[in-house]
């Protein structure tokens, strides 16, 4: 039985809060998650995995310590891993996510932006 | 030495052909890769792992033996290992390809339209 096909935008219009990625879809060990953002994240990194970024709609920026990369719609960036990193976004900005399943989105920094469940839509 | 970021019509700018996957990025090891396809693709499947198409722009059509899936822009589909599929589109339609290194786009149907060599854009 194969699964239906995903429409992103049907996906977003499921949830509102955020900086709280919401899984689509997997790949072999991999999620494809959904976030939409606004304000600024919290400085943190994945010490076993890259992580990737791409803009669907809006504007984002993920600063480093020493530089930073604005992405607009359609653009893209595979943050290395153990690089700390703080998406920032002025206006919401929504974003696919790709990572390997079990990715906690602070890393170990913690917070109340931590996710640790596996939110599904 | 962080590297640039990655803008996907800037990237589709650089190659013409049809059916002929260009690397954009590496996350960990797996490969996003951009495929201009048009036509009717050859069945084939990928014994040892998933694969991901996301529509850029255009519409296809993933054939399988007993049914098939119609992507649009913003839509996207994993299809399982294992899985005969069959990539086709009527007009030019723009994709992004998520899978292993070293997946051949083939899978071992073989034949003229074989990419084994890595083309990075």
């Amino acid at each position: 039985m194969l699964s239906e096909k995903i429409n992103l935008q049907e996906k977003y219009s499921k949830f509102s809060k955020h900086w709280s990625p919401r899984i689509i879809a997997e790949m072999n060990d991999y999620q494809f998650k959904l976030a939409k953002i606004q304000g600024e994240f919290v400085w943190h990194d994945h010490k076993d995995t890259d992580e990737t970024f791409i803009v669907i709609q809006g504007e984002m920026t993920i600063k480093f310590r020493d530089s930073q990369i604005k992405l607009s719609e359609g653009e893209m960036y595979v943050v290395p891993k153990g690089v700390e990193h703080k998406p920032c976004a002025d206006n919401e900005c929504k974003i696919l996510v790709v990572e390997p399943r079990g990715v906690v989105n602070t890393g170990d920094a913690g917070g109340e932006l931590t996710i640790n469940e596996d939110m599904w839509i």
